[in-house]
């Protein structure tokens, strides 16, 4: 990690700044994907399985066979944790559920909102050699409590034609029953446009490599929703001299396992603690299979020494971290400094892993700054907020003539006149 | 309005197409305007409010004089009008402020969401003759209630360099303190880079022509958040044989008289009723100031005669209206088949127009088919809803084993040893 020392404030916004991602590229690649699925379909999807998975299949979807053999083939253990998560994911997600009021804002005018499920929504799960099933949990228990009426699971086979048992156990754990094996933008342009195997969708969630991101961009041309802009995974901890050190080394080194481009932040006011971590940093990164990505990630990644805790939660402000670990034993007095982060870890004993697998808040969260102005996934995803309104005669004689006014104001008249009518009938009434 | 009598379901999907929005030629010259704002700042801004909007200005921010002179100028019942509008869209999104609970998953697992203000939103009011001052109400007022930091309206001057007393008016009732006198594309390139005279915000609000739709979609490729797509205004009435034709009738052409392109779509299943409508509609076309532009929407309009009133629903959830009146007296039968819809109006004294003004509801609402997966502007728009988790002791012994097992089953080891740490630390305790 580099290290940088009291920086101005004139500094700290190219300290915040992430990697320029390199300029997309595929979008030829992409939009010929988009258009072969588009127009041919199912044929589409084995062709170019076949040619990218190097799978051949006879079936798209999942088989109740397949599913049966992977719940046999699923260690018990394995099983116990993913319901454990399960449970705890659920309590979290259906605490969002709200039913809000009838507000009657002038006498006779009544207003309220109502949650509604958007009806068909896609979740892509990327394939490769580590089952990310822990994403169909934070994606499908949310979807299920929405009641959405179709969710489709689309995740790439392996070679061999199947899909790893914890994918399909956690997919049947939680309801999911269409599991299709189609990955890539192959999949992306399936949910869109829709298939004989596949439905096309109202939104698609999901990571994915830079060919998914970039056919999730383009679907959204076709009037489909993604659940945000996607960027590499990041964590900024704040640490100060009550944290533990080897603690914060760990979850450093969490953030920085996930891939060569991901962002670790580390930040502080004692120049003893910030050495002590980068110390026990280095000691456990030799210990990690996947030492060699993170030791990429980490010639990326900062350390800073800043003068004060108020400057720590600006600068934090600034760079609006995805995950933001206090590691503290005094959380409280920094919480409300908080203005802009993806998912928030108080305290030493809060590392980012509970949150991305079992404390039961989601792990799809808004990276690349987009703390600043977007939310991570929740209920509300997967949800429209509908609003209704219901004028009783009082209602409409209370606010008519306000509107009629405002209305003539704009010079829509025929907006006025609908006001109008109404009024003159109640004259008559 | 072109009548379509008992369609078949094959040709719903037909009728539900929203005409192919023009494709967009301004691409470069909207490119040209926003390099020209990013590169040359107020200068720029300057110039090319000279070159559109022929106004020649020596400060682009209103001042506090000409405020003062606005409240003078905009007359008392009209200031009622809008008073009262104020006060049930502020009942109304103040509703929407909800405390959530903090959740107890596992023991010494809390997890809880929060939501906080996006800090800097701008306000994008188009120019024109008729000044959008409902619109400020609209967008202003969930930002006041959310407490966003900086709220920047923009607006087009006339070619004198004023903006309209009622705009004026409205802003500073609803406590906004910037209004910059900037319009098109080159008002949303300064809200997204930042100039000297107007900061750049995180989200960008507001409807505008194609320039600024197109300029805020581009402003999305630099980590500004926009409201929502873009779309031409439509609305779709289901008018049983307890509506009011005269009433209908107006909400119809209420929404014909918003722009040529505007869709109007109505559906019944009493062939009486509906041309009693149509012959009520085609009276009242004739008394409208804006009966050409309303006379070309019509041409595009639809009167849809069904089978039954859940076909009626069907069609309406497939077409996803952004406005949909239930016209009945019986509008409590039909409020759970409603999927699709931006915002619902019920029953026959619930005109459109309530909603567009004065009733508290946000006018703000997803078209063009988006009502499937996307919510209307409301007090969430202003606000990201971050989570914080806080593990005890007792909560990292609780759920670590699950993430120990659940990491390795991912192939994450630094995940898993992040937990590993801490167990063990607690076990020497």
């Amino acid at each position: 990690m580099k290290t940088f020392k009291y920086p101005t404030q004139e500094k700290w916004a190219a300290l915040a700044q992430r990697p320029t991602l390199p300029k997309n590229e595929l979008n030829e690649t992409v939009n010929n994907i988009m258009n072969d699925v588009k127009q041919n379909g199912d044929e589409a999807l084995f062709r170019l399985t076949e040619e990218f998975d190097g799978a051949k299949l006879d079936n798209l979807q999942v088989s109740d066979q397949e599913i049966e053999e992977a719940i046999n083939a699923v260690p018990d253990e394995l099983k116990k944790a993913i319901e454990l998560a399960k449970n705890n994911i659920t309590k979290f997600h259906k605490s969002q559920q709200t039913e809000e009021a009838i507000i009657e804002t002038s006498v006779g005018v009544k207003c309220w909102r109502k949650s509604i499920a958007i009806e068909k929504v896609g979740l892509y799960i990327p394939g490769g050699t580590a089952p990310l099933f822990s994403t169909i949990l934070m994606l499908g228990i949310p979807a299920k409590i929405a009641s959405c009426k179709e969710i489709i699971l689309c995740t790439p086979p392996a070679k061999d034609g199947t899909i790893n048992p914890a994918i399909l156990y956690t997919a049947n754990l939680i309801g999911i029953n269409i599991v299709v094996k189609c990955g890539g933008a192959q999949a992306i342009a399936a949910l869109c446009y829709g298939t004989k195997s596949i439905a096309s969708v109202n939104k698609i969630f999901g990571p994915g490599n830079q060919y998914v991101t970039s056919a999730k961009e383009k679907a959204q041309n076709y009037g489909v929703a993604i659940d945000m802009p996607a960027g590499p995974s990041e964590v900024l901890v704040i640490a100060d001299e009550t944290c533990n050190p080897i603690f914060v080394a760990a979850d450093l080194l969490s953030q920085a396992e996930h891939g060569a481009d991901s962002q670790v932040i580390l930040l502080g006011i004692n120049e003893f603690t910030l050495a002590k971590i980068e110390e026990e940093l280095n000691q456990q990164l030799e210990q990690l299979p996947r030492k060699e990505i993170a030791k990429k990630a980490l010639l990326n990644s900062k350390t800073i020494l800043l003068n004060s805790m108020n400057d720590c939660f600006d600068f934090s402000n600034l760079y609006a971290p995805e995950h933001l670990i206090i590691a503290s034993e005094n959380t409280n007095l920094y919480i409300d400094q908080i203005i802009n982060a993806g998912s928030v870890f108080l305290g030493n004993y809060s590392c980012e892993s509970a949150g991305d697998y079992a404390s039961g808040t989601n792990h799809t969260l808004p990276t690349n700054g987009y703390a600043r102005n977007y939310s991570g996934v929740s209920l509300d995803s997967f949800v429209k907020k509908v609003t209704f309104q219901e004028l009783s005669k009082t209602g409409i004689q209370n606010i008519g003539n306000a509107i009629e006014l405002m209305a003539e104001a704009e010079e829509l008249m025929a907006h006025k006149n609908a006001v109008t009518v109404r009024l003159k009938a109640l004259q008559n009434d």
